[in-house]
C-alpha cells in the first residue's frame, strides 16, 4: 500500500532470523512469547523462557531445553544426535550444574531411512554415556513427508548445581578477566561447509562436546567464578553482548588474543562471515574475578577440552552493555549483537 | 527383487504408523531406539524412553516429555498450545505426580503469521496458569518454509509425587476394578473432523484438559490405587493392552458400560474408526483394588473432570496380556493393540 517499509508489516510473519539467537530472537521473546506465556506468579527470578532455570522450590536443580534442527544431520565432528546431548548438557554446565537426567523427543519425517535413525539414535546414546547422563524418558512422533525435514530432536536436561558455584549472566563485575576455553567458529563453519559442499570439511571439525567436566574443574574457583556461557547461536558476539547487558558492564576483548583457527578464518573470509557471529558447541566463556584469573586458566588447561584456554579481555565499568574489540591495527570497534540469521539451522 | 513382500524391506523407512502409539511404535522403540540410546548402567528401572520416569537418586521427582505436532493447530476445545500443556501435565499426573515445572521448545516454520504464534503461545500460557505450573525455560528454533508444518511444540515436565500414591502400569492385579473418568473418542474425532471438514465440529469438542487435580482427589485411595493411564495415542485399546502386558493380567470390559458420546459414535461409523482406538486428552483409566472401587469412583465424580466416571470392567488372572470386551449382543471379542496409524498427527 505504501512505498515506505513498515516495520510492523515486515514482522507480521516469523522470519528465519527469529530463530538465530540474535536481536530478532530477543525481540520475539520479549515482545511476544514472554508476555503470552509468562505471568505465572511463582515464576523463577529469571522469568520464563530463559535457556536454563532453577526448579521452583528446589534451587539446587536446574532445567534446560533445546530443540535441534541442524541441517545436514551429519557433519564432521558429530551429528544431530550427539549435538542434542552436548547442547543441553552444556546449557546445564554453564549454570554450574552436573547433568542428572535427559529426556529426548523426536519428530521424524515419514520416509526417513531407518539406518539414518539408527545412526542418530546410536550417536545420541553414545554421547549420553560419555557424558555419564542417563536418558530417562522420551517420545517419538512421525509426520508426513514434507511436514518436517528428516528429524528434529528436543532434549531437556535436569542438572544438580555444583556446591559453591553460582555463575550467572548477571554476575559479571568490572575488572573481571574474560576467559575463553578454546578456538571459536569451528561448529558453524563445519556445518555450513558440509551443507554447501564448500570443501573445508577436511580441515574444519565441529567442536561439539560436553563441557560439564570443564566446569567441575573450575569448582575450586568458587564464588569468584562470576559468569559462564557457551557461545552457541549468535556466536561469541551474542554471548558477550548478553552478559554485558545482563550484568550492566562493558566488555573489551583483544582481537590478537582470539583463537580463530586458520581454516575458520579462510571459510569466514570466503563467505563474508564474522567468526565472532559463528556458532560454537564446545567452548565456553568465563568471567572471573581478577584474583582468580590465573587459577581458572590453569584449571581449564588441565582438561583436554580446555587446553586452548586463553584470556581474551576484561569487563569494565561501562557504558553498560557495550562490547568493544581492540583490533590488530590498534583501533577499537563495537562488537554488535547479530541481528538475524547468519547461519540458519546450524544447531 | 521378489514378488513376496519382505517385512524387513517394508520397514526400511520410518512410516507414519511408527508414531501412532500402537504396535509399530512399540517395535521401533524395542528394536531400534532403546538398544541404540540405552545401555547406561544407572538407568531407571523402567528403562529409558518410557513416557515418564523418576529422576536418578530422586524418586520423588518424575520427568516426562512429549512432542506435539497436531494438525490443524486449532480445533474445537483447544489448540496445540493448550494441548502441549495438558499432555505433559497428564503424563506426570498418571505417575501420581503434581506438576512442578514445564519447559517449552518451539520449532517454527518460517512464514508462520505472528498472530497465530501469539495465539498459540497465549493459549499455552493460559493452560499453564490454569494448571498452576510455571513455564520456567524454553527454546525457539525457526526452519525454512517447507522444512516444518507451521509449529511443533515439545513440552517437558517435572512433577512431585503425591505421598502415598505409587501407580504403575505394572501394578494392576487380578480382581482390580477398571474405572474410566469420562467419555472416550472426543479429542481424536474433534481434530479429524476439523482437519477434514466433516461437519462434526459443532457437536464434538476435544476433551483436552489437565487431570492432576483428579489424581489428587484419588490420594485417599492410597496404595489400593494400582494403575493410572491417560489413553491418548492408540486410544483406550492401546492403554488397556499396555497395562495387561506390563502387569501380566487379562482385562475384561463391558461394551455397555463404555461412555461413547453419540456424535463420536456417528463420526466413527462414518469414518470406519473404532472409538477404542481414538485418542483422548482428558480422560483417565484407573485400576483399583475391589475394596476401593466405590471410594475411587466417588472421588472422581466429586470433580468436574470426573463427573462421568464409570466402572467399565475388571482385571482377571489371565491369559496375561489379553484384553476382551463383552459386546452388547453378549459375545466376547478381543480388543487388539492398534497396529499403526489410524489418525496421524492427532496430538
Amino acid at each position: 500500500m505504501s512505498s515506505c517499509p513498515n516495520p510492523h508489516e515486515e514482522h507480521e510473519r516469523v522470519l528465519l532470523g527469529h530463530g538465530a539467537g540474535g536481536r530478532l530472537t530477543a525481540e520475539l521473546l520479549e515482545s511476544l512469547l514472554l508476555p503470552a506465556v509468562g505471568g505465572f506468579p511463582a515464576g523463577p527470578p529469571e522469568g520464563p523462557l530463559e535457556d536454563a532455570a532453577p526448579l521452583p522450590g528446589r534451587p539446587e536443580l536446574v532445567m534446560s531445553t533445546d530443540g535441534f534442527v541442524v541441517h545436514p544431520l551429519f557433519f564432521p565432528g558429530g551429528d544431530i544426535g550427539s549435538l542434542a546431548v552436548h547442547g543441553t548438557v552444556n546449557d546445564l554446565a554453564v549454570m554450574g550444574a552436573r547433568p542428572l537426567a535427559l529426556s529426548v523427543a523426536l519428530v521424524i519425517e515419514e520416509g526417513l531411512p531407518l539406518s539414518e535413525l539408527r545412526s542418530v539414535a546410536g550417536s545420541l546414546g553414545k554421547a549420553a554415556r560419555e557424558a555419564e547422563v542417563p536418558v530417562v524418558t522420551g517420545d517419538t512422533k512421525v509426520v508426513g513427508r514434507g511436514a518436517a525435514d528428516k528429524i528434529f530432536i528436543t532434549t531437556t536436561g535436569i542438572g544438580t548445581r555444583i556446591p559453591g558455584l553460582a555463575p550467572s549472566a548477571a554476575r559479571a563485575r568490572p575488572g573481571d578477566a574474560v576467559l575463553l576455553s578454546g578456538p571459536i567458529g569451528l561448529h558453524g563453519t563445519a556445518v555450513l561447509s558440509t551443507r554447501e559442499g564448500l570443501g573445508f570439511e577436511a580441515d574444519i571439525v565441529s567442536d561439539s562436546r560436553p563441557l560439564h567436566r570443564l566446569v567441575e574443574a573450575l569448582a575450586p574457583v568458587g564464588a569468584r567464578l562470576h559468569t559462564l556461557r557457551d557461545p552457541t547461536r549468535g556466536g561469541l558476539a551474542a554471548t558477550l553482548n548478553e552478559i554485558a547487558r545482563d550484568s550492566g558492564v562493558a566488555v573489551e576483548i583483544d582481537e590478537s588474543a582470539l583463537p580463530v583457527p586458520g581454516p575458520v578464518a579462510s571459510a569466514c573470509d570466503l563467505l563474508g562471515l564474522d567468526p565472532l557471529h559463528v556458532a560454537n558447541e564446545g567452548c565456553m566463556v568465563a568471567f572471573v574475578a581478577p584474583s582468580a584469573a590465573e587459577a581458572a586458566l590453569a584449571a581449564m588447561r588441565s582438561r583436554a577440552e580446555g587446553t586452548g584456554a586463553v584470556r581474551i579481555g576484561e569487563a569494565t565499568a561501562g557504558p553498560a552493555g557495550r562490547v568493544l574489540m581492540r583490533t590488530l591495527v590498534g583501533a577499537r570497534r563495537v562488537v554488535d549483537m547479530p541481528i538475524g540469521e547468519q547461519l540458519p539451522r546450524i544447531c
